[in-house]
């Protein structure tokens, strides 16, 4: 029986890397004439994977890694100014409006009248908390857990704390590694959503799934009919 | 009765407030030739305080309100490399070794034998694990809470997560502001503990106490004998 949901929130209830990608681009254009754009995406991943044991996730580790990318590419050529219009590339980002994806919002409510759910992301404290809040669906979480990294120890130290059995648990979201991976490998249950965009970072190619299946939708509208059956499913064995 | 203790991190368990004052001088000498330090000093400052709200607390936050006073006080005049230099500066203290105070160890492993003890905590959720993963102290802490800002009704959801009564805790910190003021406020007990340094931002003048008392410790040595006299006069009341 599934008795408790988890939710990711970037890219699974709201647009997330649309605006990282637009951001590269905007990055990619002011550093034009140094470089071509393909080296400069290329060189900032590489950044970011270098810092991502320092730094972590989120905007402000992602606006460090762009500045240091811009003074490298330009080997410190680029303009003080320039590197201002980058810091305010960050803050834009900051400010954006939490923009919810299609059905995000019905299915949540609708769910959270069946089940207590779980908001279960990782990234910058400081940025999701504020997301969460602007979203307009914290209401309907039992509980809002901001992780500095989603493998199985990490889900396990939530379901934890909540006293919920892994076997009871169902997560949904967009990232095979950080959502769907570490809550089967515990035992529990996962939805994937496909999102458009996928961080490189997060992808996982089919041939590294080890023949795991899980179901895979591509709106929240469908949700709630797998959960049925899941559930369905569940009861009969 | 005293049931559960919550310890602050920084600068009440290990160092921190010495790592920024440092970092603060190593950017002032890097502006020197631009402005006088004093100047340097009070602009990041301001800085700081205009994207506490966007950025929150911690040592990215601090590293990109470095490189924006940086461009602002120097015109734009200052080179990518000295920029690069201010980002190797907050790289730096995300790298620098944990280093607790004296008597933290011992009063922490002393109490955690009496008390379920708390680690309550704000600033950067990735930079604050890491301390705390480095300090050796996080086995003898329940629980372990980085928030993102400590008000009341922060600490009453973190004491309401764990089924505390406020009446029945007792905070121990540095800061008046952050781990005295809200924990009284619910109904709780809080122990000072000075540090010689305080970060402007945290400081309350005495005259905004409105009377309000708490015992004020120099050093964690003292804490022990505090927790028994506080709860024997619980008891006596």
């Amino acid at each position: 029986m599934i008795e408790w949901i988890g939710f990711d929130a970037d890219d699974t209830l709201w647009h997330n890397e649309t605006l990282f990608q637009l951001t590269q681009d905007r990055f990619a254009r002011l550093l034009d004439g140094y470089c071509p754009p393909a080296e400069i995406q290329a060189r900032l991943h590489q950044t970011q994977m270098r810092n991502l044991r320092e730094l972590g996730y989120g905007v402000k580790a992602f606006t460090l890694s762009m500045v240091e990318t811009a003074i490298e590419l330009t080997g410190g050529r680029i303009p003080a100014d320039d590197i201002g219009t980058v810091l305010d590339l960050g803050r834009e980002m900051l400010r954006a409006p939490v923009e919810l994806l299609d059905h995000a919002a019905a299915t949540v409510e609708a769910l959270a009248r069946r089940y207590p759910l779980l908001l279960i992301t990782k990234g910058d404290l400081f940025h999701q908390e504020s997301k969460i809040a602007r979203s307009g669906l914290s209401r309907h979480f039992r509980g809002v857990e901001i992780l500095s990294a989603k493998g199985p120890a990490d889900y396990a130290e939530v379901l934890g704390r909540y006293g919920v059995a892994p076997a009871s648990f169902l997560m949904v979201g967009n990232s095979v590694r950080s959502d769907v991976l570490p809550v089967l490998e515990l035992g529990g249950r996962a939805v994937h959503v496909h999102y458009p965009l996928c961080w490189e970072h997060e992808h996982v190619p089919d041939a590294e799934l080890g023949g795991r299946d899980f179901p895979r939708i591509r709106s929240l509208a469908e949700l709630p009919p797998i959960v049925d059956a899941l559930d369905r499913l569940t009861t009969m064995l």
